[in-house]
């Protein structure tokens, strides 16, 4: 088994609440349809060391433990409070809790904030007391939390067994869900669990630091239906994600499910394919699907990681190699090509009629002999083109389907893998036909620590999410993030005349920004008057000689500039000049005749190239992120674009440009060359850093950026002025 | 449960053979490790009541039978034969097992076709003798037949139990994972099994019409790594998913699949997208994922049809609620909007609090009384605005997690619910948490037939199938594929003389086809000299007065017509023409001294819209196919594309138009109109009709179509000619 990667060094407050010597069951009885009922159960069934006082006015005795009347005639010290009462009591409660100097609280009841109006306000009075007497908060409106490892099991959940799968869930079925999943196929244990319930205190992030810093926590894995503050938990998931994986299910992946999300928790979802795109360039493994939660959690805890995405195939069976085939090609895997020096190695231990091409089919070499199953494995993972290793069909089952005789064969094969699993650092990821009904080798596989799946595509999902992971951490994870640029005071300045004009840039001022800070804009010149008109004129003839040029109307009055005929194209020479801004100056003034008409733009005709588009928004949730895509439908109608959070690290420049489908595009397609894709990844670079740079740059878009294989021209950049980000500006508008 | 739709009435000769009276194993042996061993066993202990003639020269008896030195031996009539001896003894068994009147044969070696060469030679000689002595052939290299309702189970598959999903599947393994799977969940039971191996005889095609017309077979299941005569398939296909459902898992989905399929199959593999929507045409549900069959194949079984995509989901868990709703939205089905009256009624059942706008969320309402999920299932059937209903969360279980004392009500749901799937003709699905741990109540509902689900994401994969197979009983089986066009005497020629010419059709040969027949193609005219164009002239100043017209080189040896400089856009006027056509003249002379040049065609510029692309390939296991896609990119790089079998239904037609991912292009987009999406569907049903009334048209390509909302234009036509389907013309040509 791989050891537990590591953990973060700190130590959060939580510890104390989550892992407490002493808790008060504040509700507790003797009815078994009640919670307070339940956490007793738990606790007592399950063997919890520290002291349990139960808290209820009308008993003396439940479950045999001794009760108190209230929560001040405790005599003993519990850090953690478990309150099962109804909401209207829970003010009240915290208050006695903090003087009895107990350090957190889960509350059980809903009835606050979620149901809005008296909720919200009731709250708010607990947080009052809260703050007011030092008690952290997990919840309201939580399904409660476990602690195996402590025997803290608040849930009273049957049947599930310490392990090292930490999980928080804003869904208390799902947790359920996942239980019983673990409980049928016996193989995965928990450590915590926390629903966080509406977070009026402790939130999303404080959860997953802890599971990053407990010890007991192999891989955390996260259940989340909304985000509070999106750009923390990037942060934190990038801390957790270098010691341990973090595996997340986002629900809202549709906007019918983002319907059904919002009106029953009343988070905020942003885009789901942005909420993917910024947890995987934190290194989060996100899962799509809830039925392959449990399955990649475990694969990532217990396997080896990925160095890349060549997988060596083993099979006893062509049809299952054929859809193994499959499934690898459509998660982005490949077939390893495997040595000349593999295949004799393969030859001399199969029969004759054996495929050695990868995906290798043991052809029945192994019907009398299923051990050398081990060996073809161990064969193909000594191979350097191999990154990891996929057996696929009847292990375990041929003593059941071949002959009995079989089983100390199989064991031997099954000793064999353990074997393999800790000499290789290579995951070896292992489907059998048998493993819904557990025979021995696949049991003695478990026992080591080596998971056995269900399904070819489930097996699939894990070994992309291993290379994925590996992926990860050798590449993109301890780069710098920061290609730091410096504000230029006259910049800076310029974004504060706009928002005291009450605008945003004027285009040739968004030009500016980004030509000062050395993006690629091709010369645009500004022309005010006659004389002006004559010096462009001059300008372009010397550096391009006859070269075409763009003329555009700039005003902020006018948006849609070809509408009002503010748009002459393909202008030759200075006599045509003239007459284009006399012809934009005159169908503007009839389009418009209050508009403010700063001047014309003249400009070189754009080159020829593929039509991308960059631009970056201000997220309420994830904060500035950068987007970038094809012009056109694909951003339009096929929504083909890719999301990082600023700033970027090179590595993430370049794989949103590879992530894009159509990307085929970039490298050439109907004859044309390859664009220059670095130069692209430089423009995403740069965008990031001036964003970071200029914080009243409230949004940013370059559309179109002509790309082709000598580099790129931004041809028409917009820059949105965040005029609410200065209180001074604001109270000199208002 | 629903009652077996039907079956198809004929009866083929696989009866006598799959359900036979007696059987001979020929090669029955007493060594555990043998497979005439293990049939033995398989027939003895499942208590087959026909006569068993175990052969065997060494023995007298096996497994306590008589046995017979040889197969002319046997003192009785066994209608079937299985062979389980080496390869080489085969083609003088069968001739054997002819003389004996035994009228089929399951042949289990390989070594025949399957490794080519002697293998080959061997498979045709044992077809001459089972052609010449009247013996049918399963196999060779099959994994062997079952058919458990007779007590036959040559493979001595322990747990499978009699049912009424019959298989036919490529892979053994496959059959035994599907074995393995039902065992595990308890609920599924087998009808016949057949591995077809090598179809040396017996095909595909006649083992599914078998399933079709078997009466104990409720639904087909097959697993398949390539098609023989696809065309027939289809046609059978056509007839049993008539009677009952078809479940296909087709495996060589990528390149990289397919690649690994063919090097153990040698099986043609088709283009995936294309054969699954040819499938989905002859209305078999094509399943995507190798652990989907069993589900889907049960929920088609035993469930009602859907009639439509709307799903009411009624969950006792928000988060799964979302999940399921997301779900949902990806497999394209909605969530059905309740009427009022609904809403009504589940307010007046459940808690305040509980949501009532589907997905309906009980929120706490069930907690004390399982058996209002019945409930509200029953008032959301009711509502005509629900085609099915989704129960999502943890009924079964509420005894278990709440209190034991639930029970009974909980079972009284279960009868509940197995009472409205009886009354309602709308599927109800159930997914529950519990699933993996088969609580009572979820037995029960086993017992009456209502399949439980164990995940979300299963479920919904089966409520698409539901709604699909309903889709498709409804509006397109039974619909006329036929709409006729009869061949034109002149066009026939045309085709007759292109040939003799060994060439394909002119540009505009194409298009007069396509003209005379009603399709609307913008008149266009040859010019072949200066008197022609002066007519040309008028007719198009006639027409539409100052028409820009394109003009464009004719001639057999000129494939880029545009590299030749033989293309002129914009043309206005008789001078111009006549400029244009002697500039198309002299650039293509310059280009290719040789070519022979037959004129100009002269036409009106292109109409503004959307250009889509109509093609026709005569695919080699398929037959003649109809392609449609919107034209660039979309085709190139998307493959963006929907397929068809000619001829079309009209119901073909318009799913062709509705399938495609970026129909929103032709619904309107950056202002523009909609298409006339109608005038598209006419123009899929003629270009089908003309492929069908001329043989010798092989390909046909219409490139671009433009198409807007006053109809379409084709602008580029492209007929390839079969120059091999006439003999006659073949020889003269030698």
């Amino acid at each position: 088994m791989n050891p537990i990667e590591g953990h973060l060094p700190t130590r959060s407050p939580l510890h104390d609440i989550l892992a407490p010597t002493g808790i008060a069951v504040i509700g507790a009885s003797a009815d078994p349809t009640k919670r307070g009922y339940k956490a007793m159960v738990g606790l007592i069934k399950d063997g919890y060391r520290g002291d349990i006082y139960p808290v209820n006015p009308k008993a003396d005795l439940i479950l045999g433990v001794k009760a108190w009347p209230s929560v001040t005639a405790i005599p003993g010290n519990p850090e953690l409070a478990l309150i099962c009462t109804p909401a209207p009591t829970v003010p009240g409660l915290i208050a006695e809790c903090g003087r009895r100097g107990i350090k957190g609280a889960v509350i059980l009841a809903s009835g606050f904030a979620e149901v809005g109006g008296e909720g919200a306000a009731l709250e708010r009075e607990m947080m009052a007391k809260a703050e007011a007497h030092g008690v952290r908060i997990i919840g309201p409106n939580t399904s409660g939390i476990f602690n195996l490892h402590h025997r803290i099991n608040l849930l009273a959940l049957d049947n599930v067994k310490p392990g090292d799968v930490g999980i928080i869930s804003q869904s208390g079925n799902m947790l359920l869900s996942l239980a019983l999943e673990a409980q049928h196929n016996g193989q995965v244990g928990f450590s915590t669990y926390v629903g966080p319930g509406n977070q009026s205190d402790i939130g999303f992030n404080d959860y997953l630091r802890y599971l990053g810093e407990d010890e007991h926590t192999r891989v955390a894995t996260l259940y989340v239906e909304g985000f509070r503050d999106g750009r923390k938990f990037l942060e934190v998931a990038r801390d957790v994600t270098a010691m341990k994986p973090v595996v997340v299910y986002k629900s809202g992946s549709t906007e019918q499910g983002q319907k059904a999300a919002s009106s029953h928790t009343g988070a905020l979802a942003g885009s789901y394919a942005m909420t993917v795109d910024l947890l995987r360039q934190s290194g989060v493994s996100v899962v799509q699907y809830s039925d392959e939660i449990l399955p990649v959690a475990e694969g990532l805890g217990l396997l080896q990681k990925s160095r890349g995405k060549r997988v060596a195939v083993i099979s006893d069976g062509g049809g299952q190699a054929t859809i193994a085939s499959d499934r690898l090609a459509e998660a982005g895997l490949e077939l390893a090509e495997l040595s000349e020096a593999t295949r004799q190695k393969l030859r001399e231990v199969l029969f004759p009629q054996a495929s050695t091409v990868n995906p290798v089919d043991v052809a029945g070499s192994t019907d009398a002999n299923p051990s050398l199953l081990a060996t073809c494995m161990e064969i193909v993972a000594a191979d350097d083109n191999v990154d990891s290793v996929f057996l696929v069909g009847m292990f375990g089952g041929y003593s059941i389907r071949f002959a009995e005789s079989l089983l100390g064969d199989e064991m031997r094969g099954a000793e064999a893998m353990v074997d393999l699993s800790n000499a290789t650092e290579k995951p070896l990821v292992i489907y059998s036909l048998y493993t819904p009904i557990k025979p021995p080798a696949l049991r003695r596989l478990h026992e080591a620590g080596l998971p056995v799946y269900a399904s070819i595509e489930q097996s699939v999902r894990v070994l992309a999410a291993l290379g994925e992971r590996g992926q990860y951490l050798a590449q993109s994870h301890g780069q710098s993030r920061e290609t730091p640029v410096e504000a230029r005071l006259e910049l800076t300045a310029m974004f504060r005349q706009a928002r005291a004009e009450g605008r945003d840039l004027f285009e040739y001022e968004a030009k500016q920004l980004l030509r000062d800070h050395g993006v690629d804009v091709p010369l645009e010149l500004v022309v005010r008057n006659e004389a002006e008109l004559a010096e462009a004129a001059s300008r372009f003839a010397g550096e391009s000689g006859e070269t075409p040029l763009a003329m555009k109307v700039v005003s902020k009055d006018i948006l849609h500039k070809s509408d009002a005929g503010g748009v002459m194209l393909n202008v030759v020479g200075e006599a045509a000049m003239q007459d284009a801004r006399e012809a934009i100056l005159e169908s503007c003034m009839a389009y418009d005749a209050n508009a403010e008409i700063e001047g014309v733009l003249v400009a070189p005709m754009a080159k020829k190239g593929v039509e991308v588009i960059v631009g970056v928004i201000r997220d309420p949730i994830f904060g500035p992120v950068l987007m970038f895509g094809l012009g056109g439908i694909f951003v339009e109608i096929l929504e083909d674009v890719a999301f990082r959070a600023i700033p970027l690290s090179r590595h993430d420049a370049r794989s949103m440009v590879e992530q894009i489908k159509a990307k085929r595009i970039l490298e050439g397609v109907r004859g044309e060359s390859a664009v220059d894709k670095e130069a692209l990844v430089e423009l995403l670079l740069k965008v990031s850093s001036i964003v970071a740079a200029y914080p009243d740059l409230k949004e940013l878009d370059l559309n179109p950026v002509i790309v082709n294989a000598d580099g790129y021209a931004v041809v028409d950049a917009r820059v949105i002025v965040d005029r609410d980000s200065d209180a001074t500006d604001k109270d000199a508008r208002a």
